[in-house]
């Protein structure tokens, strides 16, 4: 196990590393990702016989096989994360770029230099993927990383760090600005939320317990998702077809994340006229739905429970209600909405940008999949995960969330008067 | 003495309000700034009434005349905050914008919304000016605040309050919009830091220990600075005339703020010409010097003690220390600053850009005193404080900084293949 002057040391050979890197050359940042995603083609053997190790552990202690498919490394998923190193090598490097620059009416030139935020705590759970990619996007920004992953992963974790060292040293930079806790045990996650001032951030990802656990400890500024109690209202003068489709793919296509739909709301007018064709498309796809009375009496629906309103379920179901207006939608939202991810489908302009408007969540869409809330779909090139608090970013976190601008003024002798 | 429940209600109240003002129109907002102006002036005798029983109260508590000063409204107090409130009102709206508004390759338009942050709690001290900053810049970004002021401004506060609220009324929008919390017992500031899921946001403004307090007890986050152990690093190509009043004007124009000089960094080839002019300046302006050992042989100084390097005066004492090298410069200050102010003289363009780029603070100056760092000054209008924390905002916070931005994304019946 990890004792804490043990974890201490990682995090300020982190602490080190981050000054080192946030003033590396965008070169050497890209050469060492490049050299990433070398390795993870050239040492594919050695990476799949590591993962084998986790995937027969996890076999034995009985993992579900959606849990064994998460944790397998195998080459379509060695491809992807190629891919996605090549497409942050791409990227515009952020640091050190001047926005804003103004000449103050005394000369002075005032402007502001994007800065990384130097180490950066990640918390995780079991993808290996997860490893890669966010120590690509941190080692882009500048940034230290120190990763804490789920035990499930150990053997492939260990390995995909030790060739992303390799791969750091190669290109000059050093080796500490990623790396692993040398233990998955519990007690470690609480370690790293009590050192304050070695990091500046900690990003947890996983289930409820860890995130509210991570809020509640830590003693540094902790970016992290609430669940996804999302909703689609379908106002009266939306396109029917269109939006069965829009909560067919919100519900069906992934439901096991966050960006998932879970309610639909539907205007009474359009009612009588779309729920007959949700409720055949839902049935169709294995979707159990449960609903309002209005709902109950328009189409076959289990009757909603209280708690139905506040659940984000992961899973093939769905709440629907019927409701008066866009108002009755709008406070519906904001009574039991999670700040996530929020649509609307609608041909009425003004009742879409009140949506737009009015609506408090890191996305608010109209006429589209709220499936699109995730840093790929929205332009940002990849994400370390999806901010539902509004302090530095709210929505996906990509290469610039996970920077920050200081001052900088340029003067030729000025003082206040 | 306040209540949790009675607290509690006043949260509530404002998460109502700023639900509200978060959908007002720039020009409520306007027309509420520029009445709370209009009433400053109309009703300056009643505020110079109440502030009367404050600054009795206090003299009869023998605070200083430094204190008494900071807690005077006198009509050029007045007539800075009407000349504030207009220059607010002037400035962009900047909740609705959208930023970056792109096309994906399926045809998604996808931008970022400036939003405001939602209910701010400000816990300050003495000053009352403070009061109608702090709620003019809120009400502007759009969001509400719950004010927490010291006690010796009771009166002065309660009054400039009750104003701003008949302000929120005339323009229609809603009084809890702004509120003092009734009461100034410290266990008010604990009870604020435990509304977590009602305040957005704490600022606290004040010494180092309400700091220090609000930071280990709020469960939101915090945005606050550290105390400012700010540098001048006066380089061999410096030129020494404009650096000794660079390093006067840091040290003297207003010794009590945490943007002020405290410690002077000197290249020892320069130290032998700028020492002795500098040592004349600050006797003349009756400020005591602390040395190391290299500046006690050029000029008459107190030997500085390990913890002068790491103190914050705020009062007329300024340590000195011969370094080698930029190097042993960017060391010095990366072991002792701050993350507050750091300021470079130089001629020499490679040692200002990397000392520019290497230092990390919430503003780096080049030939320049280390007292701009302020809202005013950096051209942000006005601020409600300086974060040295790096999340969110780095740096004097404008009406910017007290908003945040989320994705919106318009489609055509977009879905995620």
């Amino acid at each position: 196990m990890v004792t804490s002057p043990e974890l201490k040391a990682y995090a300020q050979a982190a602490r080190a590393a981050a000054r080192a890197l946030s003033t590396a050359s965008p070169r050497a940042k890209n050469t060492a990702l490049l050299a990433i995603a070398a390795k993870l083609e050239a040492q594919q053997e050695a990476l799949f016989a590591a993962n084998r190790q986790d995937l027969e552990a996890a076999q034995a202690a009985g993992l579900s096989k959606a849990k064994l498919d998460r944790l397998r490394l195998d080459e379509k998923v060695l491809r992807d994360l190629r891919t996605g190193l090549q497409q942050v090598a791409e990227m515009p490097d952020p640091v050190g770029e001047i926005e804003g620059l103004q000449i103050r009416p005394n000369g002075l030139q005032v402007g502001r230099m994007r800065v990384p935020l130097g180490v950066i705590g990640f918390i995780y759970e079991s993808r290996p993927n997860a490893t890669v990619e966010a120590s690509a996007l941190c080692l882009k920004a500048g940034n230290a990383i120190l990763l804490r992953g789920g035990k499930e992963a150990w053997h492939s974790n260990r390995a995909l760090v030790g060739l992303m060292q390799a791969a750091l040293q190669e290109a000059g930079l050093p080796r500490e600005a990623i790396q692993l806790v040398p233990t998955t045990d519990r007690s470690a996650i609480l370690e790293m939320c009590h050192l304050a001032g070695l990091l500046d951030l900690i990003i947890p990802r996983g289930g409820k317990e860890l995130i509210e656990l991570v809020q509640r400890e830590a003693r540094m500024p902790v970016l992290a998702h609430a669940e996804g109690v999302n909703h689609l209202f379908v106002d009266e003068s939306a396109d029917p077809g269109g939006a069965v489709q829009i909560a067919l793919n919100g519900k069906t296509q992934r439901p096991s994340t966050c960006n998932s739909l879970e309610k639909v709301l539907v205007h009474q007018r359009i009612a009588p006229v779309f729920l007959p064709m949700l409720a055949q498309a839902m049935q169709k796809a294995g979707v159990e739905l449960r609903g309002d009375e209005a709902t109950c009496a328009l189409i076959p629906a289990r009757p909603a429970t209280p708690e139905d309103w506040q659940t984000e379920y992961l899973d093939l179901i769905l709440t629907v209600k019927v409701v008066n207006s866009l108002e009755e939608a709008l406070e519906h939202i904001a009574r039991y909405g999670s700040h996530h991810t929020e649509a609307i489908c609608t041909n009425h302009h003004a009742h879409a940008m009140r949506f737009l408007r009015e609506v408090d969540a890191s996305l608010v869409l109209v006429n589209a999949s709220p499936r699109f809330n995730d840093g790929f779909q929205l332009g940002l090139g990849a994400e370390i995960g999806i901010s539902t608090s509004k302090l530095h970013a709210y929505g996906p976190m990509g290469v610039k969330e996970l920077t920050t601008t200081k001052f900088v003024a340029l003067g030729s002798g000025q003082v206040r008067d």
